[in-house]
């Protein structure tokens, strides 16, 4: 099923500009979404919003306060609200997401924006799926060495300290200008050609909210007068096709014989009779 | 070569209690993982530390400041410290976390201690690793709520509110005990058997340390009392052969003539020409 609509869907994707949203939790990643919703509609642009949450029994009541805050979206023609949650899809967000994109971007969006709940590799995975990846933080939320920590200061080409009436959003920014410096010093490769910009934001009072749409479409920009869309998409192409094919094994391995083999063989590994390594390759998928 | 070492290992694992610490960045990780381990010396226990580190050339100057925490221990003779880079591990963390732990529990560790720097997927793999989960919060770290949406309120045994000498500490460990009695309704299956302790620390002063202990020791005994701990590790080592015959399957699409085809397959996805579900399920391994 999943796989006829995407052959249906294949010759009328490719168009829309994808951007992902990513930072740690309470940084204002859905206050964010909906400013920029609102300016990319201002501009007349249509607009999809992937909202990816990595799902959780716990969550059901606590997310809608996020989905609120979409509310004033959700009567417009021109905007496309698809919540997902990943527990359950096959290949979890790794296969989903992009579906769910390509559905927003054959349907006309000329913007779709990937925003996830919470934090996780969810986080770093979504930005694998965006041509844009635009990472937020928030003074006081974990500083600049937490997010590189977290793996963030690789991912980013748009930042953005958010809640930046807080204090301490001059000494975010600082921090964070600094370790994207050493970044591009320990790659070793020279000044990279994309230099990610650093910007303020009050995203509760859409403050700074078209500077930041101005650097998104900057980036795309970029990316199309160097020839580097095609080239990043064709990686994500290639993740995609993988995701599925390890979820078809996974899959295999969870049923009859296969299933029954690998319980067998994690029974001989916890008695000490055997260890991992030698059952993985002892493994026969047809036995 | 590490199948080598898994093999000799093997018969001599299984006796380590091993307990994984998880929690967003700026908790109290590191410096709760050190008392630990000094409380577990104290007691003449033998301690292994697997600090896992989900590698970024950014954190190379910035993880030593968690690693100064640990020096004190460094020179006993009593404690096993083993930091490791999960890039570059075949399997990746899955793959690797486990061989680790099963060097230190065969060196003779009664206890094992996982930690984690920084945030992410790998938090709750390394949950999975381990007997007896501890999640860390810490007041106006993101609140209990920030804590449901990153999915740790699922899968841990211990739950402790650090930093509690800061504003907000009671205010967190009720939010959480609210959101904890939420997720078990959720569940459906009336009371779980354990329930999980909320205890209040100041790591930095090793303020309840010994209380932490207590509990985390209290559910290795309800453990090894309800038949759940061989359970538990079959599931892990069920997880773990999974995980390297997934990796053997990713090792294989990197390599000669599958590379090749899943680079033609990816352009094909980008074109239009065909879709990634098409494009898996014509993926041949052996062309």
């Amino acid at each position: 099923m999943l796989a006829d609509v995407a052959r249906a869907l294949a010759p009328h994707t490719g168009r829309a500009h994808v951007v992902g949203l990513t930072g740690a939790p309470g940084v204002g990643k859905s206050t964010t979404t909906s400013v920029l919703v609102t300016a990319l509609r201002a501009g007349g642009r249509r607009v999809g919003v992937l909202a990816v949450d990595p799902s959780s029994p716990f969550t059901g009541g606590a997310l809608l306060g996020d989905r609120v805050r979409m509310q004033e979206h959700a009567t417009d023609s021109g905007v496309f609200i698809r919540s997902m949650a990943t527990r359950g899809h096959l290949g979890g967000l790794a296969a989903a997401a992009p579906q769910a994109v390509r559905v927003l971007d054959a349907a006309g969006c000329d913007v779709v924006l990937i925003e996830t709940v919470g934090v996780g590799q969810s986080e770093v995975e979504v930005a694998g799926l965006a041509d844009t990846t635009v990472v937020l933080l928030a003074p006081g939320m974990g500083d600049a060495i937490q997010a590189a920590k977290a793996g963030i200061l690789e991912i980013g080409h748009v930042y953005c300290v958010n809640k930046a009436d807080r204090d301490g959003a001059d000494v975010t920014a600082r921090e964070l200008r600094t370790m994207l410096a050493i970044g591009r010093n320990v790659e070793g490769e020279g000044a990279p050609r994309w230099r990610p910009p650093i910007l303020k934001t009050v995203a509760s009072r859409a403050e700074g909210t078209n500077q930041l749409l101005a650097e998104i479409d900057g980036h795309r920009d970029y990316l199309i007068e160097h020839h580097e869309l095609q080239g990043r998409r064709r990686l994500r192409a290639r993740a995609e096709i993988e995701a599925l094919i390890v979820a078809s094994v996974r899959a295999n391995l969870s049923r009859g014989d296969a299933s029954q083999q690998m319980g067998r063989l994690a029974a001989e590994v916890v008695s000490g009779d055997t260890d991992p390594y030698t059952a993985a390759a002892t493994f026969t998928p047809h036995p």
